[in-house]
This record gives C-alpha cells, structure tokens and sequence, in this order.
C-alpha cells in the first residue's frame, strides 16, 4: 500500500493534495488500490506493475499488439458467479472461449469477470432495489412481495405527477383510440396528432419557437450535441465540469474541440472563451439544476458572455423543468418570474432570460411523471436537428399514449403553482430539520436534498440500513456518480412528502447516522470540511423565496391556452411537421 | 453541369462506373450538383470552386481557421421560411445574430439556412405524414381530420399488435396500479418488477441467459458497441455495409477500428477477418432482416467465420422479432426451426444457432406494439452492459406500462403462429400481384415489400398521389435511408391486410404507375436492372416455406410458461438486478 500511495503522489494531483489521514482514512474504508484501479492513469500503472512482477493474473495479454512477443495466455481462476445458471442450455459457443482448442482467440469471458469483479471490489457494483412506486399509496412502493412497502424518498418523479388521475385517464383514452404504440419513426408511419400537439405545447412552456421529442433527454443531448460538432466546423464546446453523462457522452462523440470549465465558475469559463476570436463558432453546454449536488447555474451571466464572445447557449433544465418558474418552464423561468407571472401564455414585453437561450433541454419523465425528452429552441435550429440527427430520425417515435399524457401533465403543472410549491415548502422542511439533527446536507438552493456521506461502503450501508430496518428507500449515491470521497443519500421530497412521513425519515435517518457511527457536520468542520458542509461559508438562499412560496394559482394569470399548432412545411396538400 | 461531370468523373468511382446516358437521367432528375453538394468529397471540392468564383453565398468563411485571410462576412439573402413565427415574442438574441453589432460572430443563422436549404433542393427533405392509426379500425388511421381516413400500409406494426386488446388491458392494468413512469433510472427508484419480469422474458425468448432493456434498440445498438470499442483495446469492428444507422453511429463512437464488408457477403467478410491474428479482439456486426431491402443475413455462416477467427457475433434481428421462427424470436431461431418447434420454451438439445449468436438485440416498438429496444446475452456480457454503458445507466427507465405491455405482448406472440403465417401469406400476395401487373419489387426472401422507384421526387410524387388520391399512406423512403437513385415505396402487410385490402392497395399502385409513368419491371430489364429487378437473377425462396405456413397453434409445444426470474447478486436482504 505505501509503494502505491508513494508513485500517486508522483502521478495524481488528488492524493497529492490529499493530508496523510485522509489518505489513510481512504484505505481502509475501501482500498486504495482499488480505487486507483478505477484511475486513467494509476490503473495503467498498476497493471504495468502486476504484469512486471507477473503475480496477478494478465487479463491484458491477449490484446497486445500483433508482434508482440508471444507469451501463452494463461487461464485464469474465475470468480465465482453470483448468476444462477440453471435451466440453461447454453453451452460454450457462445462468447467463443473456454475451448482449450480456442487457446489463442480473445478471452472476452475473463475481461468481462476482471471488469465486473473491479467493481465489486471498489464497491461501485451495483445492486438494484426492487421498488414498485403505488400509484395509489404514494409515496409508498412495494418491494419483490406485493405486501413489503417502503416509502420512496428518492424518486425523481419531484412532483408525483406519476400517480395524476388526469395524465393516467388521458393515456388510456388515447391507448384506446391510437393503440399501444406509434408504429415507425416520425418519417414512417410515426409522426401523429399527439406528437404534434406535445411539441407545440413545449414550445409554448418554454416560449420558443419549436420543439422537437426524442426518446429520452439522454438522447436528446447526446444526438443534439454530438450533430453540432460533427456539422460545424471549429467549433469549440465549453462544457461544465459537473454536466451530465448524456452532455459529455454528446461533447465526446461531437469530436469538437472542448473546454471544460469549472462548476458554475465565469471567470474560469471567460477565461476560456477569450482565447478564440469571435468568429470562431462557440457553444456553452450547461445544466440548471446540477441533480446531485443541487447547485444551480448562474444562467443570465452566462448568457452576458455568450453574447460577449458569439457563442450559442445550451441549458440541460431536466431536473428543473415543472419546478421552478410560474408555470414550471424551469430556472431561466424563475428567473423572470414577475414577468412570465404577469404575461401568462404570452412573453413578456421585455427581453428574459428564457428567450435569450438558444437552446433547452428537458425531459417529461421526472417531474412530468411520464418518458422522454426534447429540445426547444428557434424554428430553423430545431428543423436542423429534425433533419439531421440519427438519434431522432432513426428510432420509434415515442407511444401515443406517452406523448398524449406527458402533454396533459404539462398543461396541468402550466396551470397551478399548488404542487411547485409544496414541494419547495416540503424540502426547506426536511432540510431544515436535518441541519438541525447534525445531518450533513450539501448547501444548495434546490429542490435536492444531498447528505453526505463520504465513502462508498457507508453510503451503500446506510441505504441498506433504511430500506431493510426502516422500511425508507433512498439510493446511496456512489461513483461513478458522484466524485470518490463525496459518496452520498440523496432525498428528493414531493408534495406528498409533508411533515408527518418526512418526522419518520428524520427519525430514521438520525438513527442510522448513529447506528454506523457517520459524519456528522460537527465530524466534517474539524476535517475542515467539504461540498460546503462544515466548511461556514456564506449561507445559501432559496431559489424559490418565501414570497414567491405565499402566492396561490390566483395569482396566475389564467390564460393558459391551446397553444398555437405551427404547420412546418406544406407538401402536396399535406400538412406536415 | 458539364465541369462538375468531368471533376466527378476524376474522384468519384460512382459517377465513374456510370453510364453517360445514366449519369444525364440523374442530372435531369433532380440536379447532379446537388446531390454533389451532398458527397464528402465532391462537396467539398464544389465549396472551393464557390469560394475562388465568390459567385456564391460564402456561408463557411466565418469557419475559417483564425489566422485565415479576414475578409469581412457577407450578409446573405435568405430563402423565405415555410415556418410561420406568429405569436413568437422572441428576439433576436437567441442564435446571437442578425445584430449589425455581432458582424464577427459565427453566422449560426445563415450555417442553418444553408443547410436545410441543401436539403429542400436535393429533394431530401422530409415533410412528416399527421397519420393516426386507430386501434378500431385498425389499418386505417385519420390525417388530420378525423373524417379524413387511409389505409396504413407501411408501419412497422408488423402484426398489428399495437392495437392488442389483451396488450393494452395490460397496460392500462398496470397504469392504474403502477402510475404513468418509473421515476428514475434503474439504479435510482426506477427498478421494478415489470423490468426484471420483461427482461427475463426476453432471456427466455431468446434461450439465452440474460437481458437488458433501453429506451430504443438505437441506443441499444448505440451504447453497446460503443462501450466494446472504447473498453477494449485492439478490437476491431467488422461491420456489414447496410447495417443501421444507430450500429453505424455506436461503431463510430466507439473509435475501434472498424471494416465494412459487403452486403451479406462472406468471402468479403473473410478476406477482411483473416488480416487478423486470432488473438486480436474481434466483433461481427451485423442485421437479420435488412429493412429497406429485405434481405436475410447467412447467420450460421457468419457464426462459422466468427469461431474460426475468435469473433464475437452482434445480431440486430429488430425487424425479425415476433415475425420469424416458431415463437417469433426472430431468425436465428427460424433456421432451427423444427428444433425450436419441438423443444417449446426449453432449448433444444443440440447445438443451435441461436445459441451460437453472442448478443441479439431486438426492438419492442415494431412487431411487439410497444416502444423500446434490448439485447440479450451471456450473463456476464449482459451484467458488462447494465455496469458500463452510460447510454444504460443515465436514463429513466421506460414506464412500467409500457414495459408490461411489452411483456404481454412477446408472450402472446410465444404462444401463437397465427399472425406470422398470416402476415406472411399476406405479403406473398402482395408481392406477387406486384409482379403480375409489372411493378417492381427487390426480390428478398422476407416481410418487406420495397418497389423500386429509383428518384427521390417520383417516389415522394407517387407517396403523394397514394395518399391523397387513394386514400393509401406509403412513405417513401429517399436518401440518405437508402442510396440515391435506388428511392422506394416500402410496403409492409400485416396481418390485417388480407386479400380484400391488398386488391385496392394493387389498383391503386398501378394507377399511380401509370399516371407518374414509372419505370416497370420491363423498362428496368432494357436498362439492364437494378437492386435484383430485371436482372432475371435466380428466384428468391421465402425463408417461411410452404410447409412451415401450414402450420397451426396444435403444432406448438404448449408450454409456454413462466420463465425463470434470475435473481442477480443478493445484497443485504435485497433481491437486485
């Protein structure tokens, strides 16, 4: 162990940075060697040593180049499987390994034990909770029998719109009109009144000119992203460091050039955008609610420099949508939120912050409660994506029925501030009430309540703890999630969480912090601190301020009407897109 | 138009290999230059040519590197927009331009008319069909207006199970009891019982060991073959030239290095895999069905290349499940199909090719009714997929709903040979009535009936004249679907299009024929034939044989039951995964 730690030191900025104890803490909760397995570069390192000493087994040896010295490839013990083969007839064709006459082909079968095997030793192997959310009991979910219930603290269906009576009753309308689903992509056979009607509505919340739905907004980021820079050429992608893994899998598969720019931080990103010329073409990927930390983007400053230095903007509000804003538009709403209050429907006379973004993503399956994603944006830019990007024209259209009561569930949320909220009201509650207990919950002015943890061990114990001893399902939060060493529960309250069932969770989770013997902020401000717990900093406001949290849908302007259909594109007498 | 003939005579082996009387057909068609525009290598020769005449809208100069000469940027005239921006608030500071202020940005605005201008002029833009199948009256489905009515004859509802009454009781069943989405992705909340039981649905389907469901089987396709080639080193790609486009974009994102081997070609395949040591990693990646031609891979034959040379074989049968083999898993099973009659759910006790085959992914939005995509595989390689691929792990799981209504839908079709010998009889009409009248079919031994048209604006003029006239919706599938001068009308009979159906569907396909004079079978014999049309090649055999569509349910092992639910990796008290 000490070798290892003495050749991080060399290689790695995070063990160099790194006080001796914290170092030390870190081996012995999981193992650095483990860990480092998982490293770019100590991975490397470490197989270069293990194949040096020739101890370990060499799962490498056979994907060396072609002129390689030919050294036999070895079989391996395996591990054993925690699969049950039985019933099985499978014999070993498949994956072509295991025949001793097969001795110089790949050994997939062993790269996909070491790989798997990897993660169960660093702990990152995950185990999927059988929970079945009641549409009827919520926020309760039954886990494998029908009679085990637990309460859902960590669903990201943020406002329960999952169970509405409206959504369902207007998805099974339309499954009995239009059947189970859409039969093709929109080019074939796919493209319907409920696509149409939704895309409209979209671009009505947002007050854009368009909207285009993909199957999901992992989809819709990656195909949309990844379509700019293969198209345009030069551009350069400035990307939050803390962006989601659909904005990064998009930024990599674009093959731009890209720069990543520290988490919410402008001088970083100016920094950045001043070595281009302005006619270098430019796009600044980010997110409103960061989901795991809940921080959120300073969107209109962002926006300054766009302008400043020629770049599009691209605002991911996925886990902002129906949450913020008068009408659940998301942050850019909220952001203006005395002026979209006032106009209603219609955009506000003066410039906001909503239509100075070039694009937004969202998604209809959080707090819409249904599936997919989209994008917004002006007519030209959303047709470039519709005619352009494999990611939506290649693929099944999402089922009437989905479109039809993802729609119905925005319209409604447009229409009422009742469960935003709520569910504001329901987080400062919990909280609150955790600080108060000693509970570490990352500072943030969302709706997302993190609480630390700090290993991957704890957090998954923790977890563990709650669903099997206090029957409260929330997920432990581990990487490759979030950062090694900021493991963590993340609570995610709903209108239906109020004080009642939220004093059962703040009992459970105060038990459990006691029973593992887990940080407590007190713990972290002797450590000094991290993720802003423990460490004093300013304190944070709310997003949704306690004025905005008084008002009632009588103070919405009610003219949330049908939005206007736009008919793109007219062919033959055919109305189309 | 001469000069560009004489430079594309130079670069392009296409235009070379092309007869002059040819090569002036397609420039009166539809413009040689712009299909030009569209070439990677042309385009950019005719963009240079552009540029030194400065006749031309410059539209790239602001793309030029930094130190390029800096000539000021253009304001160009703009093509009239077919989008109607009424009601639309927004200024112009969304895509930064169009500010005299800004004459330095990247000109986002004109890159984007540009674009979709290129699209209007070569005829590849795409006008999208309002078409709303009704479960009712199932294959009709209204425009519009629901008094305007037409036959659906090219969705890829192959069986018409979207409109399944035991389906959608099941969805609406679990609807109800479960709510409108999962809440979260699979490790967060979104884990249900109607994933583990579809996914062990699926394993059962395909007599393999385990499964994973997506959002698609594009991102299935996607993600998958993305994660082998960025995960393991040295492994190289060989890929079949008409695979689909969410394969060829995982393939490209996986940066391995990749072969292309022709249509269906085993020598080709060969000659590409024996460059190889054994010992190099290796995948086959290729389809079942072909769906805009319809042509059959030799899957055993490839199986055989794959064990000789140590490959992995990845089989897309997205257009074969639920319509080939005895219990529709698609066409590996279909080669075995007596073994596969006789054994009924349990695998037959030889070898067989399905079980040969080392991943087979499939969609349930087309012959299942539903919407989403999965792969199924070797434990192991599944639990690889569920662990790494982030186009898996970052996403919301599809609504339990649609999941369960997927399920159903498979079973129904495990348990009934009754509408794949009806489709299938179904399709031999059609084809062969085509052929009687003289219409041009590629001959291909499947479902799909593709007439060959062979320009994008006949095929969209006889789509157009289908519809509006006959009351027939049959897209037309152009570039880049399919290669340019190879434009079709796709046809896909279910089993709803019997005889009655098909006769009015035959009527009016000759009377489009004759109305737009389109190229019969016989003028493509005197043009000595394209795609296998006039080329009097050897007769194609239907890989459902006689015998096989005298087949009934009483010849069907019963036995389809419950499939075995794998529990995967226990974890304190939780059954996971």
């Amino acid at each position: 162990m000490e070798s290892i730690t003495r050749v991080s030191m060399n290689v790695c900025p995070f063990v160099k940075s790194s006080s001796a104890s914290a170092l030390r803490k870190i081996s012995q909760n999981s193992g650095l060697a483990n860990q480092a397995r998982q490293c770019p570069f100590m991975g490397a390192a470490l197989l270069a040593k293990e194949r040096a000493s020739g101890g370990s087994r060499n799962y490498s040896s056979a994907s060396k180049p072609v002129n390689a010295t030919a050294a036999p490839s070895v079989s391996s013990p395996k591990a054993s499987s925690p699969y049950s083969f039985t019933g099985s007839a499978l014999n070993d064709s498949q994956l072509n390994l295991g025949r001793s006459s097969n001795e110089t082909s790949f050994d997939f079968k062993g790269y996909l034990s070491d790989e798997l095997n990897k993660k169960r030793s660093d702990k990152s192997y995950r185990f999927f909770n059988n929970i079945n959310r009641l549409a009827q009991e919520f926020p309760l979910a039954h886990r494998a029998s029908e009679e085990d219930k637990v309460a859902v603290w960590c669903s990201n269906d943020y406002l329960g719109m999952g169970k509405n009576e409206k959504t369902i009753a207007e998805m099974k309308r339309v499954l009995d009109k239009y059947g189970s689903g859409a039969g093709g992509t929109r080019n074939i056979a796919g493209h319907n009144l409920q696509a149409i009607k939704l895309e409209a509505e979209l671009a009505a919340l947002h007050k854009h000119e368009a909207a285009l739905v993909f199957s999901s907004c992992f989809v819709a980021n990656d195909a949309v992203l990844s379509l700019f820079g293969q198209k345009i050429k030069d551009l350069v992608i400035f990307s939050d460091e803390l962006n989601h893994a659909s904005m990064i899998q998009g930024i990599k598969n674009s093959r731009a050039k890209k720069h990543i720019f520290k988490h919410n931080n402008l001088e970083d990103l100016e920094l950045l955008l001043q070595q281009y010329p302005k006619s270098t073409p430019k796009l600044i990927a980010f997110e409103s609610v960061y989901s795991m930390c809940g921080s959120i983007a300073p969107i209109e400053k962002i926006c300054d420099l766009a302008e400043k230095y020629g770049a599009l903007t691209f605002l991911d509000e996925v886990h902002a949508v129906g949450m913020y804003g008068p009408h659940g538009a998301g942050v850019a709403e909220h952001l203006n939120f005395q002026q979209h209050l006032a106009s209603g429907i219609a955009s506000p006379a003066t410039e906001t912050i909503m239509n100075r973004i070039d694009m937004i993503t969202g998604t209809l399956g959080k707090a819409y409660g249904c599936v997919g994603g989209y994008i917004t944006g002006k007519a030209n830019l959303i047709d470039w994506f519709r005619s352009y990007a494999p990611g939506f024209i290649f693929t099944t259209t999402l089922p009437p029925s989905v479109m039809a009561g993802a729609r119905q569930s925005i319209r409604h949320q447009r229409s009422t501030l009742v469960d935003r909220v709520a569910q504001q009201k329901n987080t400062r509650y919990v909280k609150n009430n955790l600080n108060n207990i000693g509970v570490p919950v990352i500072p943030n002015p969302s709706h997302i309540v993190p609480i630390l943890v700090g290993n991957a061990a704890d957090a998954k114990a923790a977890s563990d703890l709650l669903l099997d001893k206090h029957n409260i399902y929330v997920q432990a939060i581990n990487f490759p999630t979030v950062p090694i060493g900021q493991e963590r529960l993340r609570i995610t309250p709903t209108p239906g969480h109020g004080p009642k069932i939220a004093n059962e969770l703040l009992d459970a989770v105060e038990s459990v912090f006691n029973e593992l013997s887990l940080k407590k902020i007190s713990d972290w401000e002797i450590e000094g601190g991290l993720c802003g717990v423990g460490e004093n900093g300013p304190a944070v406001e709310h997003i949704w301020t306690d004025e905005q949290l008084s008002l009632t849908d009588k103070d919405l302007n009610p003219n949330v009407v049908e939005p206007v259909i736009q008919h793109v594109g007219v062919s033959s007498g055919v109305t189309a897109y």
